[in-house]
């Protein structure tokens, strides 16, 4: 069962330690991305994985590429070419002071590809499942064809789509979110929505915006599942991380699972965060994990969230870990390092 | 509106990491001091901020130089010459082990530097607020007399004069402090006092000496600061900072604020501490500018308190933050990382 | 007063920061070894302390011995050549993410040791205290047999016999363990145990597997304590650390010591852990520390489980900490940064 | 005498150490451009220095501020806005392997700016020198037009212009350069071309190109500058770096200078290079420090190739070196370090 | 056309910067061994590259495997399972002080692997070239007859094999080395041996032991090469680097090939050394790419060189460079950085 | 034989890297001072070795103390207490750059011990030959009369005297040194002179001050040496390092010795420095080991330069090389890395 992810890769630069970008005069270098974390995720944990993006032919995108092949990445699909490739620089927040972003994305070769680039007959020939966040039809007009594209061969060839809603309010106003992502929403068999993607992505109202309460908005998010539900009957799953986040170090997690109309909630995790990105990505892998390996629907969005959690002890955008550690938290749910 | 602050500069040595000095074999270098910590914030924040000192005309006294220049300050007025730059060794404490420092400040060229060598009448001719802290009286003999020349010009050319206690055991006597520090509160017009300032420097007992309990002594507090009040009567504010220290790493904070007989009380900020080195002059800093700009009281403490702790944060002795960032954490104030 | 203790050290290499071995391109050299770390702190804490093990004769065996002298040990009586020293390979877990310990230490130059290569007539002549853990006996048939000796030497010449059990289950089971010891333990007149050891190296059920819970259990540790001193009379202070281990960076600590037919508990530490190895040699030489110096039990076990968890803040397996450091917090019991 | 000078400032992000992009995982990060560093060395020389660019309003458009204040650099004129700052990526190179540059400078605030944005009257009204380097007009057809605006200015107001000519092959042909520096050249006073630049960008056949053997052709060298002078008689400089580069590290300097009709000639510098960039730069600072000093002819250049050999020993775009140190070198001219 | 590479991979660990392994705490980490190095070149280079070993299925051994990923290795043949990975200790030496390296090799899981684990005919079916050196058989019996083994059914199935002698004077004496290789020299087809490999492992004498002045020995290499050729007519290639090595930092390189009767030398290269190791196996695989690429036999031996004299200025043990930067080399042999 | 060496240690602080310290955020620690870098030298090649300072009671004391014990120094003479260790800031030069010392050494412990403190009784009592450097009596005047008190003794109990003049012009003048020394000078059994110190510190012009071409200057040197044993016949051994230093990295070193009225040259070393501090102190610890072990006067001069000049490849003050690698370079002597 062959995964192909798709979506734009990024060198991250982090000032080194806990300095602030004034302070620093060096910068940790990683990179990842959305979908490539996703298809980092699935090849550790021994799946067929394939990313799609398109790389400058330099030396920037050259390591891009060898970070794939290095965690077992397929990168045969991926296009070579274009200006530049993007780069975030990330200010790790600490307490009280939040984590800072500035993103230099613009004009990279995945943002400026053309949507003929793509072929997708080739590209999905031998693909099984189809995975790609909101991210992507947000960077340009071009790759939300593209995306487009690809779900309607999907429909026709029966190969289910997979979407992290992904909200990013510095990409896109969520009118515009809703306008592209309503549409799309009608080829996705599995939903992955997080706090404000509901509202900001698909103008469904389940949270309150308030990051410090997340946990205790469960019945609204719940509410707020089924409704996708009927609205996009095509949609069997729709799945969630919900967050009690108290500052940049503490916060408590849990996964929400919504299948064939019920739902499942896992333990509640109270957690030390060492790096805040990317949790959301290993959940979508761990959730992927379990439906590529038939896990009923309690072990996947258990072993999702254990996937996420893990995350957040990892630095750079890759979740690092091996499913004997995912099993591994899993199995201490009611021990020491959860919350009951 | 320019503020000059008046004190000395030196290089801190930190060991890398979490290392102890025994292990290390690398020191990470930055360069602070307390009213040059002030000086800084105050044209972080965009105000018209001079800084006056001694510094060597090696290369440490350049580079102490270039830090201030590099975060806006003016440095005109900074005499050169004599003999070092002062030094101290910061061990950062964990958990149940305390921070730890090694002064090595004796013989720097601001400890060495005779009254005589600053000329007040030029140095103040433009400035409108004259800042010093209980560090500067307590260096010598000689830099008493010099603070007190300078208090003396205020006093006659309607300067107003702020005053951080900011006693420091290793340097001085409690009875040798009160001596001189209740000479100089009779110039004082906002004075900012922290834990065991009150009794140290003033001889009034405010606070039974349990950081792990100050906020709960509150009451205690104001009634010191109404004593403050009542004894020097020129002294129209005083403001300190409430602490409940758990560990090196976890505490609880406030502000408050004494300002025309009447008090302001901030938010209970429950923190995870990266570095508590220089929040006391992050804390000075956020209350003139409130001054500076005339946010009301409670806006000022408000302010004075977020920017404080926002430098529990940072690395070094500078808080290096922008003010978007202070209204982040004011606003945050009900939210996420906030005690309640 | 010389105590000599008896194991292997090693070279630990630790991914830099906290990135994974797979991300790491650098790893941070530290030496230790159980009975080293002991040595190493009984020195720094001003006693006569020896080390025996067997190094080999290239620059990290040469190093390993540089460390010893570094901090004090009287390294004189340790053997040189053989193969190879020792390695591990530590990744610190974070949050729910265990902390991972990779052994490379067959064929090290202690293991490989043959009994008849310490003569220890000469090695203890001068000796009062003879310290060793259970790592020593499970290292190798060879070394059990060096153990015995030296104890059947000990108790004819009435030198007391310290041992930790530490059991290590990637070493040994606890059959062969519980073979191995029980026969020791004989000559044993000071036994510590934690958690585990009491069952995997004594067949005593005093602890039920439950890090999180461990202090809650003191009832059915002291009975186990107790059953130590029935079976084995020779036995005249059995010591163990309790401890509730939330996750990696959050626990609860106290020690209890059964001296003479009395327990003896102490205060109970909430810990922020920095790095969570060989706290346990340092409550062992903190405890032999109060033996030397004859302090009374209570302030033994106070004073050892007050190195104990200063040890968690340290970086590398050495406790490199200083006796006024440790009063400091004995002192600070009942203040800020303890449980009550 | 103030000096302006006008240009683009990037972000220089280097591999650490010996590194290549594909192994490093992290960046050494600096900031620098070819004006921008002619500024810094002329205020650390002491002089009144300004810069102008453009800098985005983002943390990283403020480093590079704060960098030239560190260094005394008066930044008022500089203009905030637009999309980001410039990078380019620097891999070092050794021995045989060449040193690797991958420029990501599109798109940035400076070269979005309109040229409209600079208000030459203002800009220049307390200027004595203007300074600017080819790769300014090479930035976009806007700068080139800016950089005229500018040169017709200094002209009605007598302001001595001075150009580097500073050919860069990946940002314009020689063709395109020829046109646009063959006008600006008819405004400069003093002109600044190595090697290459007198093909590249004036058409002048000075140099065979083969970089291992430039200072055997300073003949030739001569020539191409007396053309220089034929051509534009407004020229009353001419100045350049003659080189002969074996390998990365290993390289011989000597500068000429052709003033008022007559040649001077530099001692000749056996090198070890350390970092092979803005030597250039700091060439053409240290000859404007000379004209602003109102060193002779001989004295100037001799300053100015002793300013741009010790930036050969100095990590970054900016060359901190002190006057002693370039005196320093002068001195030493007929010692160790110098070929004879 | 695909390459089979087979041989050992281990962990290299090296005292950051310049330190000495008693002076340092942290060691930079690479992977590497002969026959994995000339696979990930061959792969860099665009050729289809695979690598037969054996790892530890622990997480250095993954890392090894991630590494050879990362670069383009075919890994599917590589076994998994076994006792530890090779480490080496290497302290780089500096001027007259020589590089110094500590093997702690024995009983890796490549060590310690028995000769039936490798099942030749599966492995090597789809292989066109067969690649091994000295080192292999050098590690024990079991891979001697392993070897062995594979080169007769090479032998069977006309896929050449080329050895690179590579003798390791610590792994084995020359008597037992000669025994071993002349046997399998029956085998060879390409041979690649430098300096004392001649001597040591083939009982030639063509070179007196005087690394200094290899190049002036060129005839003597010549007729040792003859001698090979005439001792064993299957092979029909000798190549080698001789070199005069000045101090760890500077030396001068050629490379020379016998190749059906006829010499071919190339440049002389004068170099300065960042790191001299597994430049040998840079060599093996320039010259195999030549002969996968069909180049002539004097393009071979100058493209091998060229990769040689680059990997030289390249940290850790695999040459990072590209056919461009080889060929870059190649052209500028009448250049700056060349010997003439 | 044990020797006891007399001088001060200090705190060396280095810029990472090629860094200068404007540009630095981090220094390298290392710990070291002329006659303690003689005392680790004797001790790392075998000696009973003691060296006598006074340092701290604080961190930085305590860690000097634990570097002297690390290598093997005997430390039990060291007197404990005064105000603060010396430090030295080392910003390392590059080619033409000079390196540049920033001493911060006023008001140390050592600095500020009185003569009385030094009971040279019981500190010479077990001595067999007693070491200083010119240093040392430079620092105080106190410390003059200790040194002369020692002298005296030394004198009366036949303990011969090594002096190594080692001037340094920024801590006295000529005038001052030459007073001092001369009178010095009659106790001295062995003295070692470089370069300027025949001038300097003892009024004999051997040499021209022009450091390119020391070695060229032999005549006059030898002149110089014989000039000292006919003014001072107790000194029976005169030794000094002539070296020809073309640039920061690029020099030539040999040895001359004169002992017993006969000169002994060595090898002219060709060398690429690392680091140009403490070689001198390497050279002296070179030849007292020969004098320890009764070397012949050729092979003791020969041993001493080379271990001389193994110490420029080595960072920090200390020499840590075994005895094994000094013999390499001795042997090597005619071949590669020598110049002949």
């Amino acid at each position: 069962m062959k995964v192909l992810t798709f979506g734009e890769m990024m060198l991250r630069l982090k000032p080194q330690g806990n300095n602030r970008i004034m302070q620093s005069d060096a910068f940790e270098a990683a990179y990842g991305g959305a979908e490539a974390n996703v298809a980092v995720s699935l090849a550790l944990l021994g799946n067929d994985s394939a990313y799609l993006t398109k790389l400058p032919e330099n030396l920037l995108g050259e390591t891009a590429l060898a970070t794939l092949r290095k965690y077992g990445v397929d990168t045969h699909k991926i296009l070579r070419g274009g200006p530049r490739l993007g780069i975030y620089f990330f200010e790790k927040g600490a307490s009280v002071r939040s984590t800072n972003v500035v993103y230099d994305r613009a004009g990279s070769a995945f943002a400026t590809a053309n949507q003929t680039e793509f072929d997708w007959e080739t590209l999905l020939q031998d693909v099984d499942y189809f995975y790609f966040s909101g991210i992507t039809p947000a960077i340009s007009a071009e790759l939300e064809h593209a995306v487009t594209t690809a779900c309607v061969y999907c429909q026709q060839h029966n190969i289910p789509v997979v979407c992290d809603m992904n909200y990013r309010g510095k990409m896109w106003s969520p009118e515009k979110a809703q306008r592209v992502m309503s549409k799309l929403m009608n080829y996705v068999r599995i939903c992955i929505a997080n706090d404000e993607d509901f509202e900001a992505t698909l103008g469904i109202k389940a949270f309150d915006g308030d990051m410090s309460r997340g946990i205790e908005q469960i019945d609204a998010f719940k509410e707020g599942m089924m409704e996708v539900t009927r609205r996009y009957p095509g949609c069997k799953m729709v799945a969630s991380v919900l967050r009690n986040i108290r500052s940049v170090e503490d916060s408590q997690w849990m996964g929400l699972l919504l299948s064939d109309g019920e739902f499942h909630e896992t333990t509640r995790y109270n957690l030390h965060v060492m790096e805040g990105v990317a949790a959301g990505d290993a959940f979508g892998a761990g959730l992927m994990h379990g439906i590529l390996h038939q896990f009923d629907a309690q072990e996947s969005i258990d072993f999702a969230i254990a996937a996420s959690v893990l995350k957040l002890t990892i630095s750079g955008d890759l979740n690092l870990v091996q499913e004997s550690e995912i099993r591994g938290v899993m199995k201490k749910g009611g021990g020491a390092s959860l919350s009951r």
